[in-house]
């Protein structure tokens, strides 16, 4: 005889109670595989419950596989071969596998200027998107994202970035992360990527995890060096003509115009121009983007609004060449929209009526002038052993090259001591140069004023326990 | 002597238009390389501009690298090598590389029942979150996913899938395609992967398309074939266990428990359980989750919001074993957020509120009701040669064996001529296997009544032509 003390619950049917209380001894063992159970009317009877409860609660037991009828012969328990111990209830004490670092001042980093964001601006027009739509803001989105949004980012490269793109090369996606994800899946396996020397190491780091093979191509004052490219035979190479990051340089015309010419060797080299901070040119206008000299389809052009915009919406973007795009296009069963659609119809209407770009205007400035201030205030410090100071006129870091003998961990170890997180240029290098040792890069942080001179106080006296 | 017609446009420095008209002239080798530019004060005068206005024109050219400064020399054109005819403005008519099959009625789309959308609970959440939060909305969001909606998450998955998870395991992504696309880069290059034969094609696909090794695991009765799964020697296994697809089988209690073993006997062995549709089971209570089995962090537990509440959204997530976790935020520099911050608050509240649950018990009981529909439009056709029909007691689909010698390509395309997209089972198949040949796999497709009777009584003609 099986009895068990079945609880009348609130909204649950008495089955689930019995069906449980099986199964939980089916698992533990308490009920071993080939007993017989009690027949149906044995066990309402037993358990003083109604004929159906028991018959729901075996229905569900043998649809599961935990009992088995055999016909004429009854109800058995299945044989089910390990049992492990089940786990109990979630812990309400939780293990915290991940906590973010504290600064008092991080250099390291990149943070959006979150101060001026147009809060105000940004909920009109996502109320406005809620008003106006109603079945596109849940059916399946675009797989190459909404066209009223790449409609505004193909006319927006055209006025800032003199890029002539029809919206349908266009692909929107979940981050930069998530278009590498998706683009490395159009090239063969034994492609090999060249990264730049120093560079963004995040892309060898997103190369690496899917086991791709990929090189690192020294950089020279002129950008990227042709001869390292040739001689490491690579196939796709990643830049930032705009402003690498982070040297700062400006990659000049002529060797844009090489690289174009490199690619157009052969049909499988391409090249990934990543704009992610053209936006921040404060002393000239902008330069006009490689991609708006691409004749022949061989820049493949990605940018973000993670920082012109908020990282928050996770919206980035990448232009493919016809020749990819077709190739992208053929494997599309696979690829879905990876962004939201409320938040792809709300950004159309901020860039579309000119929030964007006022807003672009307004940061730019507040980016200036975070530059000049830390310039002030690294200038008015005379602890640090400043050599040079270069960066401020775009982008949003400062590279500072000191005179010490610190050797760069013993400053960056220093300064973390005070709470201060800096990183210096060799930590951007694969292959370590000792051009690049001694200078400190220096990302704006949007630190307050004094918040920023205590911090350049703290690196300062790094140097004088030296 | 250089003179220009310089535009004057509203709120353009007039030397953009001399730094256009320079750039221009140098790009298409009307000033060749090595040609000495006028100097400045000539330049201005011949132009009938202030002098200020080259300065700032040259500065930019010099920036860019189209002229050179060569001190006491003057301004000479710089070296360009290669010169690619510059691409026009952006085409008015837009080339299509890409448009949808229109279809009078879509059997293999996987439709969401957008019909009933709780529009209103959803957007009262959505603009409840846009007056409670500001900065929230717009800094960069936790790596893994807000944790109010991981909380919500972890407290639904104990209710409904039996569940006991921590919060800190959960980890939210933009798809499963793109979590697909992080989880591989947790294994080495080398894992061969398990995919189900038949099964669902674009976990198979998802492999291949980052070139790793994967081999298809027949499918018996009860589930995935323990056999062929240690004969093929893989790591990870990728199964649905609550409701293959397309084949329905529920795995039994004893082939979950010999799974996990299969997992346990190696360190490097997972299991993914794909829950792709465990709320959708219609006449019965839930079937608990292999995941509610794994007491030695064997399983890797993915689904996603995307069919129980909106494709659009993209909220997906996967629960780590501690073992993956570790290995996951170890990585975790190049992992960012990938979802929408709003739209994370909006969910967790979503949940929270009951609304969630609620909406899946009305979407839960039509997508009953076009299961039965469809199946009783299926019984009155006399022209389709049933044999039996499965499926209509969980998930969004059912199975129809038939008795024909059409073949299974025949069958679709002359059900295609007529407007009607159906797939058959052979065509989840990695490996032939004749007796999965004559049946046809029918999605739910959110039609009404009287188009599903007409796709039905249209499908019964491919057979009256044989």
């Amino acid at each position: 005889m099986i009895k068990y003390e079945l609880e009348k619950r609130p909204g649950r049917p008495l089955y689930e109670s019995l069906y449980e209380a099986l199964r939980r001894d089916i698992l533990s063992g308490r009920l071993a595989a080939g007993t017989r159970l009690p027949p149906k009317r044995e066990m309402a009877s037993d358990n003083d419950i109604s004929l159906t409860t028991v018959i729901n609660a075996y229905q569900q037991l043998i649809m599961e596989g935990y009992i088995i009828n055999e016909e004429r012969r009854g109800y058995f328990v299945a044989g089910i071969k390990a049992m492990p111990k089940m786990p109990g209830r979630r812990p309400e004490e939780e293990k915290e596998y991940y906590q973010e670092e504290e600064w008092f001042a991080d250099f390291c980093a990149n943070n959006t200027l979150y101060r001026y964001f147009p809060f105000t601006a940004w909920k009109k027009v996502v109320r406005e998107v809620l008003s106006d739509y109603e079945m596109e803001l849940v059916v399946r989105g675009n797989p190459f994202g909404l066209e009223a949004l790449r409609e505004q980012i193909a006319d927006y490269l055209y006025r800032a970035r003199g890029i002539s793109v029809s919206p349908a090369c266009i692909i929107i996606g979940a981050g930069i992360e998530y278009l590498y994800a998706r683009l490395i899946t159009l090239f063969p396996p034994a492609t090999i990527y060249a990264v730049e020397n120093p560079g963004y190491l995040k892309i060898p780091q997103i190369y690496a995890s899917y086991h791709l093979r990929w090189k690192e191509i020294e950089m020279e004052e002129g950008g990227i060096s042709m001869e390292d490219l040739r001689v490491k035979d690579v196939v796709i190479t990643h830049v930032s003509p705009d402003h690498h990051y982070p040297l700062g340089t400006i990659m000049p015309a002529d060797r844009r115009q090489e690289l174009l010419a490199w690619a157009e060797e052969y049909e499988e080299r391409y090249i990934i121009e990543d704009d992610y901070d053209c936006e921040f040119r404060y002393n000239s206008k902008p330069i006009p983007a490689l991609k708006s000299l691409d004749a022949h389809g061989k820049v493949i052009y990605m940018n973000t609004f993670s920082k012109t915009v908020s990282p928050a919406l996770r919206i980035s973007y990448m232009v493919l060449p016809e020749q990819l795009l077709k190739r992208y296009i053929s494997r599309m069963h696979f690829f879905t929209n990876s962004t939201s659609s409320l938040e792809q119809y709300a950004l159309a209407r901020f860039i579309g009526n000119g929030h964007f770009e006022r807003h672009l205007n307004k940061i730019r400035k507040y980016y200036r002038q975070e530059g000049e201030q830390l310039l002030r205030a690294l200038r008015a410090n005379d602890s640090i052993p400043i050599q040079s100071i270069s960066g401020g006129d775009s982008g949003t870091h400062l590279l500072v090259k000191l005179n010490t003998e610190l050797n760069d961990r013993d400053v960056k170890r220093r300064a973390a001591a005070l709470g201060v997180n800096i990183s210096c240029l060799s930590d951007f290098c694969i292959r370590a140069n000792r051009k690049y040792d001694h200078t400190l890069v220096l990302n704006y942080s949007d630190l307050d004023e004094e918040t920023q001179r205590e911090a350049i106080r703290r690196i300062g006296t790094v140097f004088r326990q030296a």
